[in-house]
């Protein structure tokens, strides 16, 4: 039986309580929706850096080896001041994304990934985009699971813990093989935290209207405030690509490099 | 608009973050649910304690003052060694509690109670007893809401989540005069945070049958291990006491009296 907790806040990550388990990291709104996309549309790897003046050097070292980079980031949901491209899925369609490396760093999912490969045996990126891609690996992977939500300033984030339900709910339909969204919950063959059980009900009770949780959640009302519906929109295609991006160590301990798995 | 804000575990509780707001502290299985219960049943007053020893002292006093005590307490679920009494509601029927005074100690309720007491105007004591009666006296005080779960073992709780919507739910619906349980999620006029959001679901989930939620949550089931079935059918009584126990603070900084009002 799989044991499944829910961290709500990248923040509160012990990375000994990661220790021989799969983490999967959720920044919905929008890093990890961003990193799923550009993979998906062709992109060879991402590279999530913490610091933004990291950020600058590594695509300049990346750039000087003749590899072609993406530099991209946000701070507060706007594009890093002097970056080419902030953190909008909708900035890398094919036709930009394929064949090159994306620098990114985010205010909280980048953190997140980060820490989060401090302790895991291995770390998968999730958002509703791949959920069920995601689920499928983690049952390959067959050991017990900690879905990590990079929270939102350090806050509950209601779209990264839906995010984290909707893998649950994929689980149990693929474990299952059917469809159980109604009636009693049904848990087994899970052991689910009281979070993982909560974040299921999320999955219930948005399942037919992803796009109201971004309503929702105070975040993704600031975005659309932004201007940045249309992300919000893209951010909630449910199983829209099958893609599994795992995060691999690299050099140091800031830098992991995601390439997608599957 | 009111804002509404939960605490998911009381171990995180700034208290600056409660300045001029009333909190309410859940403490489902089973604190709070017991001081709700005795007050109900006569107690006059509960005093929540800390530790032990503090409850053993605090006891001697009231005593020595000629004030009728039950000492009560519980540490991993189970009666203080030599305690006449345990933290099961149903320990305290009228018969028992009326015109006494309740010191209680617990593993995590009095903790959640202590700390929310440093910081709030005023702290009220929830549960699913008294859900209905806890969202009336919100309105009436008027001001902005932090509901505050104990949490178990300072983890995310299931049942104390859960109470915290369903007072959300009954403030829905003392503002808005009906009973929006199915259909789109009604937010307004309530400021939520994420985590209000999510409990509010919880609440929609189980409200039918909020028993079944003892039966998904860690606590639940390792009580019902413990054979305490008997309790947390007890716990799961929606609404069966207008009871609304108000937090007074007293002498030092880990006392407080709690008194029945409204």
């Amino acid at each position: 039986m799989y044991k499944i907790d829910v961290v709500p806040v990248a923040q509160s990550i012990n990375p000994e309580d990661l220790a021989g388990r799969t983490a999967v990291v959720f920044d919905v709104l929008r890093a990890t929706s961003t990193i799923v996309t550009a993979l998906a549309h062709g992109c060879r790897a991402v590279a999530p850096v913490v610091e933004v003046q990291q950020a600058r050097q590594m695509a300049a070292v990346l750039e000087g080896e003749g590899i072609p980079v993406l530099l991209a980031g946000e701070r507060g949901g706007r594009k890093v001041d002097g970056f080419p491209h902030g953190n909008s899925p909708l900035e890398f369609p094919p036709e930009v994304a394929a064949g090159k490396t994306l620098v990114l760093t985010t205010s909280n999912g980048t953190r997140a990934l980060a820490a989060a490969a401090r302790g895991a045996r291995a770390v998968l990126v999730g958002s509703l985009l791949n959920a069920r891609a995601v689920a499928g690996e983690l049952l390959r992977l067959g050991q017990d699971i900690t879905l990590v939500c990079a929270g939102s300033e350090g806050r509950f984030s209601l779209e990264d813990t839906l995010a984290a339900g909707m893998v649950v709910q994929e689980l149990v339909e693929l474990i299952s093989g059917n469809r159980p969204e109604e009636g009693p919950l049904q848990l087994l063959p899970l052991d689910l935290s009281d979070l993982a059980v909560t974040a299921l009900h999320l999955a219930r009770a948005y399942r037919d209207n992803l796009r109201a949780a971004f309503d929702h959640s105070r975040h993704g009302r600031r975005l659309a405030a932004m201007g940045l519906a249309d992300d919000l929109d893209w951010c909630a295609r449910l199983n829209a690509f099958p893609v599994v991006p795992e995060v691999k160590p690299g050099e140091g301990d800031l830098l992991a490099i995601v390439t997608e798995q599957g």
